[in-house]
């Protein structure tokens, strides 16, 4: 049994599946991204990535808001330094990017389960995760523009999900997108009613954690580096993946398991 | 107040909001891409990237055609010269490439606001905006393999904006696409009733004219820049962006006015 | 006429307006990129890419799998080699790389007629086909998941086709995605009955196979290659694209076509 990450505004509960629900849980800040959340962020994907007791990570959260972004108020508490605030925003905005980082290099999947409205960065928190199941109450907005700060780094998630308009127009609107929109642009993958979402992220979250984690691992690691290679250099570092997947003892016994059409055993079942 | 360009083949409107309504206005000749046109529609943006009394940018034209694509005469016209046309090619071209760039370089958000056929670098032109609003009278096409002119250069605008298989279909077969299939795809955000487009349109530039000019330009600048960067390059970029707008005058502004619950007063209104 | 390649598993038809049907027909393998099927499909490829006589190919396949990826057998018994199977597998993996590439570098348009199943490089190949026509029988999924083996190789094409939550959840779930969703997400240009799947794509076919062969042996190249090129290099490249067609046969008897309003005849035609 691993020994997880307990706070009080970030839950976590590992399941005997493998499953680890991370649930946002600062209601008073609207689960905002105050220094206290990112760290221990960071920390939960850090120790979950790490933890061959995790197989499959669930980024959930309590109250009305999924999560609101930034939390503003300290940020302004951090104007008060000598330098206007300058060292302070730029730990918060690295701390940030290396939490939105290290969900896509987490070597387990990531799957956010939206009930309530994720607006700027927390936008960015559901943009970044590999997979999104919305309930029909969840919204979607980047809307720094209506503040005068541009959210500059959700886009940077945001416009690797969907398409360059669709970017651009809540970027530039700040305008709140309903569920069935996100899942139209691409944002999430599904919506359900609130009644089914638990059930909805369980049924995908389950099916994923019965695969083998070293071919999950295997895989996301290779889908995030391959996707910002030329198509050759692509093809190249992939079949190399191929090759040294092929030679592991999970393909092994899969592809054992198929062709004798049995269940596979995985090692790190 | 500022000096805008005049000219009878691109009418310059700036209303009482900054916002700035380009109108193609070359009716005889399809609104084309013709050399006065091209040369016109470059000095506007620019001009219209400098002037701070210029908020938003819409771009719609006269007649039933939006922009039939370069002028066929004209280019034919050119080779008569001694290198076959071969040198006022390449001069069309770059006068062409740098018009498309500089709307994407232009400080000011640009909205086509398109009511006719868009054709070739007229498709081009709409898939270089940041928005588009159509009316379903829209439609679109890169028609050159007709007459066994591909169109490459439109094909940059237009496979950033759409998923490779629909660029694919448009490039390889010319089909016009309706209104509908063009915002289903991505190309355009959104399909009204052509009485209702000039409204449609206006809503969307009021909304966004009444947000900091420094911050939309901030964004839209940082947003193109950032998304032909490696995840990592960008977030470091885009933290940078992040900190720097958050020191800027409008974003001390827009935070307090939020946590003051105000409306904010931009330097630049 | 041409000399085109005759095989049992891939059987190779050039109709009288140079549409070339290859059929992969290997049932009892489910059309399996056995390497047979491999070493056949690039041979293939290359033949048509040189082949004046060849305007558009179709890539079909006969029984109930479109094709259901890597031969697991043939795969497997590479396992007995005294290096585990590592040098067999490396080859294998480049070689059926090289046929992918050589979809994307074939001078022909290639479309992909998907009746039933296609499956990891099954759906990889249709993935990298140029446009795909699907009956509503047709069904897609990268299913290494199920037996340890991630779509590493069938990735580097999803990834370049669909939004990336839509291949994340293709590719962790291993679920099948009907023809229908693999039109929603651009997977597939359409979906038809079965009745009318080889209307359709022969419709399609036809039309491009109207066109002047150079025009779209350059579009097509040079459509791949800006792809991966920044935007101001795009340009800079597609200008030139630009410029030298424009000083081609083709162009110059279509624009004049066009301005007289009569037929163009392709100097290949």
């Amino acid at each position: 049994m691993s020994v997880m990450l307990t706070s009080d505004i970030l839950l976590a509960d590992l399941d005997a599946h493998g499953i680890l629900r991370l649930t946002l849980n600062d209601q008073g800040r609207r689960n905002a991204l105050s220094e206290a959340m990112l760290t221990t962020l960071r920390v939960a994907f850090e120790q979950a990535s790490a933890d061959p007791a995790v197989r499959v990570i669930v980024l959930a959260a309590t109250g009305p808001a999924f999560c609101a972004g930034h939390d503003l108020k300290e940020m302004t508490a951090g104007r008060a330094s000598d330098d206007g605030g300058k060292t302070y925003f730029a730990h918060v905005m690295s701390l940030c990017a290396s939490v939105m980082q290290g969900i896509v290099t987490c070597s387990k999947p990531v799957i956010a389960e939206v009930r309530g409205v994720a607006t700027a960065a927390g936008c960015q928190l559901v943009a970044s995760c590999d997979l999104a199941i919305a309930a029909d109450t969840a919204q979607f907005s980047t809307p720094g523009v209506h503040i005068g700060l541009f959210c500059s780094t959700p886009m940077v998630a945001l416009s690797r999900s969907v398409a360059s308009k669709h970017a651009m127009e809540m970027l530039l609107t700040g305008d709140m997108v309903s569920a069935t929109r996100a899942a139209e642009i691409g944002l999430v993958n599904r919506v359900v009613v609130p009644d089914a979402l638990h059930d909805a992220t369980m049924q995908i979250a389950l099916k994923i954690a019965s695969k083998s984690s070293m071919t999950l691992a295997t895989g996301k690691r290779a889908y995030y580096a391959q996707r910002e290679m030329t198509l050759g250099d692509a093809y190249d570092y992939a079949s190399g993946v191929m090759v040294e997947n092929m030679l592991a003892q999970d393909a092994h016994e899969g592809i054992s398991a198929f062709i004798e059409k049995r269940k596979p055993e995985w090692q790190d079942a």
